[in-house]
């Protein structure tokens, strides 16, 4: 099989994201390898070799996606055996003459330490995990969003990737059977941050087998249940006009995008 | 302030984080908006609009950084009236000639679902929860890693990582003036785990000051205290041979992937 190579001496993110995103549009499999981190001479022929192995082993040229700042680094790199796409590279003169200002290579460093957003997305996921699954509903005047919906409807991974890549603070509730009582009312302590609200809601065999994976046979798992329940909060979501999603067919990534166009809320984080 | 705009028929992830990392090369400051879901074309008829509306408020062209699937809405936005970067279209005859196939852009859409390493991941980020804070010893078997450390030294944000982008099963222990003692031990439940350990430890300033943010004026946020117990975490991961990484000036991202680097777990999500 082919090798795909992300190298950098960062993270090496910006080289998987876009390589990922180029060999997505072939229906070709690779196998994927990368190498963050390549600060030094040495640690660069050691990639240099891992490359030239890779060709001799499956007789394709690697290809060779990378991200460098440092200048010696980066025209070791570029000389691999495999097929090399700096990428960054061919976008910058054309930009620099669009922005007519040089650009500075050397304070080049996506997703490392910035002090201010850092913090941010910390606060955001702490106040994310407390206010997981409504064990504190007394500080939603905090929330940017408070999703809510069933057990199992996607909520508290939305809400963990809202704050760690957004910054965004998510509580999130979970509508339960007192709740239901015979027809779901709005909870007492939602009513006060209805503005705030965003419902998720599930396709019902979906609900069913991942209920099922936690708690085979049981009531709570039941189509029956499920069914009923779903019912129940999109009733809720449309009688009280509250923003919703079906979460069935869409990543974190997705959902998270979608919250955010959806509702105009300001990521903290760029 | 001169805008970018990130437009996708997607997430828009792929634009943002190709954008990002080239406006970054320049110190120059940008008003970032993204649109994702840009699927008909009256929803492209509106991005046009908010280009040109850019463009006639600040007098600069906007700079556009777009991955569309759809040929149509593709088209329509190529013609906006900033400068556009389409910038997966001109790396994929290249990379056909190089692969020796046609690439198929309709199969395109990273960042979308795909659901078996959704499942994994959405298992990992249950499991780094059920298994946050030294909660849950007992499914230490089922871990891929066990990060340890201090309190506030940076284990949870970090172990949510790991789950959400990588699929990686991390479980995070505190270490406790329980455990401290006369000297810091590894504890009993760590012991049979310890080829699992990665050890965080962080600038005692800095522990300082994000325990005082929490309770200020404490024992547990005292310089003293601080420069205790990070003297003897770091004792112990030196003498029990615990690959340890210092939080402080890293970030989420640059953390994880030192991590994954340095221990060479397999990550099951590319």
């Amino acid at each position: 099989m082919r090798s795909a190579f992300y190298i950098s001496d960062g993270t090496a993110i910006t080289a998987e994201v876009f390589g990922h995103a180029l060999l997505s549009l072939f229906t070709v499999e690779f196998k994927h390898q990368t190498v963050p981190f390549v600060e030094t001479e040495q640690q660069a022929k050691d990639v240099l070799n891992k490359i030239s192995e890779s060709f001799q082993e499956s007789g394709q040229r690697p290809l060779v996606f990378y991200t460098i700042v440092n200048t010696e680094i980066r025209k070791m790199i570029s000389k691999s055996v495999g097929i090399n796409y700096n990428f960054l590279d061919q976008f910058v003169a054309p930009l620099e003459k669009a922005l007519g200002v040089y650009s500075m290579p050397e304070k080049h460093r996506t997703h490392s330490i910035h002090e201010k957003t850092y913090d941010i997305r910390i606060d955001a996921v702490n106040y994310a995990l407390a206010n997981d699954d409504g064990s504190n509903i007394k500080d939603y005047n905090e929330a940017d969003i408070i999703l809510c919906g069933v057990s199992r409807s996607g909520k508290t991974p939305t809400s963990l990737y809202l704050a760690l890549q957004y910054g965004i603070k998510a509580a999130n509730y979970p509508f339960t059977e007192e709740d239901m009582g015979d027809v779901l009312k709005l909870p007492p302590a939602l009513k006060r941050f209805k503005k705030k609200l965003f419902g998720l809601t599930i396709m019902a065999e979906r609900l069913h087998q991942i209920r099922s994976e936690r708690r085979a046979n049981s009531r709570y798992a039941s189509m029956q249940q499920c069914r009923m329940e779903l019912r129940e909060v999109e009733n809720l979501y449309r009688k009280e006009k509250i923003p919703f999603l079906n979460s069935t067919k869409f990543s974190i990534e997705e959902m998270s995008a979608k919250i955010l166009a959806q509702t105009g809320l300001q990521r903290r984080k760029y």
